[in-house]
């Protein structure tokens, strides 16, 4: 029996509707398993800075260093975006977590489950047997950089920038996890133009010394955009720096089908946050449309990383896997085959999910 | 009867094979047309590092300044991609070149050949009316500003930067061009992060003012990644940054099919430079096998655009469509139902394509 607590951060748009049906799951699985999960909740983001003024009130900030694993939804609101010159933003909220936390590692892994093969807009035979476990840098690269104007506000730049210690500490991570899968790591950077991808490639080149057994591929991010929906089943584990991690995930999120389906850890020195891929998605907010299995997946990523409960974690997916095998599907993961009937809201599948566990 | 100098610089690798067809193409239109076209050649990249020593010499340079148009191979070899501590690089030939002669607007149209509808990995009828002109800046952003070590060596970085003007002129070529197409631009950028980001936003934002016409949307990098893939035929114009540009095109040339079907057109303040966007691929060098049709397109685009022979651009692009219409196809474009007799190399598709011009 496990006696854990978990921070509930729901953010904004969707996030808090995929959130509650992420948190019903982790219920469920505890009184299945006989488990003690004590919750508390959160504020980041646009509801964050509407309520106190702060993207990441130090409140907030308190309970997830004093919480065991934090199931998040999404942070953004459109507001801002139109706004270039907005000085406060819901995404400082995230990163300041990400940096605060120490979630240096972001681990996307995707994975298509067989009914939705023909969700993609990729080819099945391209799509069949594709598995790819992204390791992204989580808190450095021109994310935190320095950034800011200069020549009178006529100029804005951001600095990219990798220490070796930055570049080792993610590669070993990645060189680690490939060696529990099929030994193949590709390390993706732009080193015939960047001074930090070049330092990049060599720190990586150096841990390849002590992984005999992986091997190393090392491609240009242009390169890898493209590969990725020509052979995705080239790949297995893939180690970026933050930029391109952010970007290629995106892109990958369509071998799966759909970003619906994505979940991702974040994990470091401090509490490990789990969330889905996808973003605050203001367009569907409040309709109830919203896929919430990427948040029932970052559950289970949680209960088998952050608690190490494997049967847990498997539960879930089997119970998601079930769900698809039986025909429901909500809008996005839908396609014109699709019985409109067995196209479901994000809490009448979350029921469907709830009922096989 | 135009009366013009072209200068052609292969390059590296497949490079050369490439623009040999693409010079032929040119030669067989002066001729068809009664145009005098006059040549020379100049060395850039890996070949001029081991003739001179210098990635673009003084003499290339001054060849191209005094040239009508420049028809371009590629650059690069893996000897300097596996040495991330090299000082010299074949890249910084090509950065010198597009930085010296001013050329800030890299156009990168994609567009599919109906007859290449199966050869992409994308399902057909996500592809089908797919067709899109990419803006991607060239002279700024992390590729020009300062890069370097510090921290005894620890450290590594690179400057994004943009100014204002450097946004406006790229913005308006961009805006022009969708006036003259269906009327819609995408800004990529990734103004919730980025400063730089935030600026080339500003700066969109009062282009669109001046063009009522013309419907902006403003998407974040890792979106577009994403809905490029998921739905192509969104987009009409896309302008976007340098980086970004770089990665989003390459993605793209899966929705033509194959990345040895597109051409790009580099322009601006000095002579326009025309090459494929595929690069050097020494995996292939010497073997005869490469596509050569980005290099014809490429001298499409130069006679359209830097001589204004559009009758001319369109004969080629007419016998290169004519030439898949037969069924005649290079290795990259082919699949399972072509007749592997269709399957040419470099030279002999190169001769298809001149029989029909
Ligand atoms: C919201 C945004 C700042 C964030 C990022 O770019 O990291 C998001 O896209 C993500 O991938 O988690
Ligand atoms: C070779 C490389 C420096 C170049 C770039 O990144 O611009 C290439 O990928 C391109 O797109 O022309």
């Amino acid at each position: 029996m496990a006696k854990k607590h978990i921070l509930i951060v729901p953010g904004d748009g969707i996030g808090q509707e995929v959130t509650a049906v992420g948190k019903k799951v982790l219920d469920k699985i505890a009184a299945r398993f006989n488990h003690e999960f004590t919750y508390d909740e959160a504020l980041i983001g646009h509801v964050a800075i509407e309520a106190t003024g702060d993207p990441l009130p130090a409140e907030s900030l308190e309970k997830m260093r004093n919480s065991d694993a934090i199931l998040f939804g999404a942070v953004g609101h459109p507001k801002y975006d139109n706004d270039p010159s907005a000085k406060v933003r819901p995404e400082q909220g995230l990163l300041k977590m990400r940096k605060e936390l120490g979630l240096y590692a972001n681990l996307r892994p995707i994975k298509l489950f067989d009914e939705l093969l023909g969700a993609s807009s990729i080819k099945p035979e391209i799509l069949k047997g594709a598995d790819i476990l992204f390791f992204r840098e989580l808190t450095g690269d021109i994310y935190f950089g320095e950034k800011g104007r200069k020549n009178n506000g006529d100029t804005a730049y951001d600095v990219a920038e990798y220490s070796r210690y930055e570049v080792q500490r993610i590669g070993r991570k990645a060189f680690d996890a490939a060696r529990t899968r099929r030994k193949k790591l590709v390390s993706v950077d732009k080193a015939n133009v960047l001074e930090s991808s070049r330092l990049w490639r060599e720190e990586i080149q150096k841990l390849a010394l002590e992984y005999p057994d992986v091997e190393v591929e090392y491609q240009f991010v242009d390169a890898t955009a493209m590969i990725l929906i020509k052979e995705p089943t080239r790949f297995d584990v893939v180690v970026t720096a933050n930029l391109f991690g952010d970007i290629l995930t995106d892109e990958a999120s369509q071998i799966a089908g759909s970003m619906g389906m994505l979940a991702s850890a974040s994990i470091g020195d401090g509490t490990g946050v789990y969330e889905p891929i996808h973003g605050s998605a203001h367009d569907i907010t409040g309709k109830g449309l919203a896929n919430p299995m990427a948040s029932v997946l970052s559950a289970a990523l949680l209960l088998d990383i952050s608690f190490g409960l494997k049967e847990e974690s498997e539960a879930i997916i089997s119970a998601i896997d079930q769900v698809l095998k039986k025909g429901f599907r909500t809008r996005d993961i839908a396609d014109k085959t699709t019985d409109p009937s067995m196209i479901l809201g994000t809490d009448a599948i979350g029921e469907e999910i709830l009922k096989l566990l």
